[in-house]
């Protein structure tokens, strides 16, 4: 399918986007050297600066261009409150729901022994860390609800414990607009389960 | 839906690629910075250097990065035989099938005087002279079969008696495994029409 030569070339590095096959990879070359020049351009040097600039920020280890990310320096937001998740982009997802005004904690992963992926890579020292300062009150753990999400969040839960941190693990259930008929049994068992009085 | 700063502004740039709205394009972003800052710094790279290194053809004005393309200056092909398509890509699509072995032109576009698209713009008069020079014996008009598509290789296949050059079109009709019951009207129109002696 790729022919050689630079076009070609580019076509296989778009490949690297996610969900970008070698068919849609080729379209974009052809796409941006034909009709959006400008753009590519604009693409290719924002690509550069924020490979150059984006860090991870020095409390909460998300993604930021500052030291420390906005959120964290928010002095309006509760620094007792700590929510753990798995990726930067679960705080932007948490943060557009506006129903947490504490601070985060990005793992940038999971617990996955298997592919080397154990505590330290997921900076649960840095977290150990500020928990034996005092600072955190309660730990809410919003990894996500796969095993090892589940897994993770278990092994944090402990190392709370350790602290005499509180923990909490956000509800399991039927979501919001949710058909039963469309719910799978293993949701459906956690919904029956955590049934709150009504 | 889109943050502040530079992870805004790349998800943003991010959006110029056909098809990647602002969601892929935030999730492209995400993908990028954290699991494949090398793939993004060689995408940038390789973006950079192909909009610096490619451009037209001199003669058939598809994109190369060669002055003149490998089509062009392969000494194995016809260059009395011209098949005129409307984008760069049709000329590898045809090239893989692998039926043709004359030389191309590539208009960059279609007729469209609204848009301000006319014969100019599409290097018809680098095709005219071509064919007053009297290298050019056949054109193969390979536009798309679209309305604009029809005008454009009428508008060409004119310029070609102007100039005693033979014009043909492309033939239309059902296609190779196309089921009757799914074919559109106007295709079983233009198969009934072009029927052939079997």
């Amino acid at each position: 399918m790729l022919k050689k030569g630079l076009l070609g070339q580019l076509t296989q590095t778009l490949c690297c986007l996610p969900g970008v096959g070698p068919k849609t990879a080729q379209r974009m070359s052809f796409h941006l050297l034909q009709r959006d020049r400008s753009g590519a351009k604009i693409l290719a040097e924002t690509l550069i600066e924020a490979l150059e600039k984006i860090g991870h920020c020095r409390f909460c280890r998300t993604l930021t261009e500052q030291e420390i990310c906005p959120v964290c320096a928010d002095q309006a937001r509760d620094p007792s409150l700590v929510c753990v998740v798995e990726n930067p982009s679960d705080v932007w997802i948490i943060d557009q729901a506006a129903v947490f005004k504490g601070h985060y904690f990005v793992l940038h992963g999971r617990l996955s022994p298997l592919d080397g992926i154990g505590p330290d890579e997921l900076g649960l020292d840095l977290l150990e860390d500020r928990m034996a300062e005092g600072i955190i009150k309660e730990l809410i753990l919003a990894t996500n609800s796969t095993v090892e999400g589940e897994a993770t969040a278990y092994f944090i839960g402990e190392l709370a414990k350790k602290h005499q941190v509180n923990a909490s693990r956000i509800a399991q259930g039927v979501p919001m607009g949710g058909e039963l008929e469309f719910i799978d049994s293993g949701t459906l068992a956690h919904a029956f389960n955590g049934r709150k009085v009504f």
